[in-house]
């Protein structure tokens, strides 16, 4: 067993950790500089390498966006302003002299979800993360699915109504547009106008408040949830009726919201997969909160000829 | 290499054949006696490998529904009347003493045209057909796609639009409700109504038939394509964000109607899929026509270890 270096480098932050045996033994994290271009920003990669970089046998990076990971390349990032076609396994082989493997950032998280946390031995598995955006991962029949361009599981941007209103992508109805963590404070906003809301002592509402006073009872913040909810399960429910998974994983902060956020869900998913009652399919909270996406990237460059 | 039986159980017709280097060298259709229960329909698949027994070494069968493939039970078929938990395979072993699989009929037909048809080399791929129903069933990362229970590619019941109609599933908004056979004739009367289209000679519509006027120049038969296109176009774009396949075969009678189909749903996809431009996805009809099922169950038989 040896030491690995994993990071997970996302629009507003950079964590970096040292992983032995499976468990983070050291990590940082780092407001990324995502709107200085990629030359700034792969500097920043590279300050948290060193840090680790002692005993460091191989570094792992997952990072939003459109990966080409047999090649090393970063295609494209919506997140990262002027990453296209950067070689950055090149890039950082050449200053560091150690196997360099880099991944989309959701499969990262699914890849440690899978190997260290909520996915432990199972085969077919699709985890989703709710934060800003909503990206996902799938495994199927046991293997880590990328997709014919490092593209797959775009989950965010699947269509629940094709009439829906515009979303940032350009497109309409997407998942995100009703889910993604403005749209959840948007409806807020919406429904405590005409309401004697807790939620309107905030002066910045976020998804997390939102939740903390659906919880102690808020009527308005509970009806959020629910709605939000009834949408991720229209999604979900395409999901189960696709992959077939045995677990669906939900990552990302809102996911520790518990019951007032899975059980919309589920009882849509129970009304809206064709042969739910033939499936069984579980819907849970990933375990390994920040680390999912250390641990898998680290795995990711530790394991190989994984991809 | 050998004599191989493939069966396509499907509700309307039972199609079998024996194949010998991935061609059929001999073939049947008889229709399927689907409102009758298991017994009879039983009966009809023995007497079909009876037909074709005398050199074969292993039978294949595809059937619609959730198929265990592992211990060869039909689990559920919402087409065959009565078909729950049925030990198909043990019930045909113990008859005829050879090898005998079973499968999932969609994936049978996506086996057959990714050994031997449209989808030769490709290691991600998504077929779906076109008819009564909307199946689907994928390849990822060079592996066919069963899912948890046998029960992966329900791209029929897939939700396009959480406000839409009721589909016959109980469903409300599912991609089959908008473009199954029934409802592409549906539409066509809407459209006809206030028009000099010349479906309305026709007693008995078909999606055949309006693919056929389309073609020679009916406005409205072209309307009800454009409008059919847009919806498996909406479909297919939550799949190419999903799966992120290199193809997308298209199966089934209405795959052959070419331009006034593939038209609407590549505009469609290439406007509504996430980095489109850096996928280059192809959508292509299937090349086997009838012969998939029966190459693909027959293949799925004759290869040790499938699954």
């Amino acid at each position: 067993m040896k030491y690995t270096i994993g990071i997970d480098v996302g629009g507003t932050n950079i964590k970096a950790g040292i992983v032995y045996k499976g468990r983070v033994v050291d990590k940082l994290d780092i407001e990324t500089y995502a709107e200085d271009g990629p030359e700034i920003c792969i500097n920043q990669i590279k300050s948290a390498i060193k840090k680790f970089l002692y005993k460091a046998s191989a570094i792992g990076i997952g990072i939003a966006g459109i990966i080409d990971s047999k090649n090393g390349v970063v295609r494209y990032s919506p997140n990262l302003r002027g990453w296209q076609d950067i070689k950055l396994a090149q890039i950082l082989k050449r200053r560091f002299k150690k196997t360099i493997k880099i991944l989309n950032d959701v499969n990262a998280i699914l890849l440690g979800e899978w190997v260290y946390g909520a996915g432990r031995g199972y085969k077919n598995i699709f985890l989703f993360t709710l934060g800003t955006g909503i990206g996902g991962a799938a495994v199927c029949e046991g293997r880590l699915v990328f997709g014919a361009n490092g593209f797959a599981g775009e989950f965010g941007h699947t269509i629940i109504n094709f009439n829906g209103p515009e979303c940032l992508c350009g497109n309409y109805g997407c998942l995100e547009r009703y889910v993604g963590a403005r749209y959840i404070v948007e409806l807020a906003q919406k429904k405590i106008k005409k309401s004697n809301s807790r939620l309107k002592k905030y002066r910045r509402l976020t998804p997390k408040c939102i939740a903390e006073e659906a919880k102690m009872g808020d009527c308005v913040a509970q009806e959020v949830f629910k709605e939000i909810g009834y949408y991720i399960g229209i999604g979900v429910s395409n999901i189960v009726n696709l992959f077939d998974p045995e677990l669906m994983i939900i990552s990302g902060g809102i996911s520790r919201a518990g019951r007032i956020l899975f059980e919309p869900i589920r009882k849509t998913v129970a009304k809206r997969v064709i042969g739910h009652k033939y499936r069984g399919v579980k819907i849970i909270p990933a375990k390994l909160g920040d680390n999912a996406g250390i641990l898998g990237s680290a795995y990711f460059a530790g394991v190989r000829n994984f991809a």
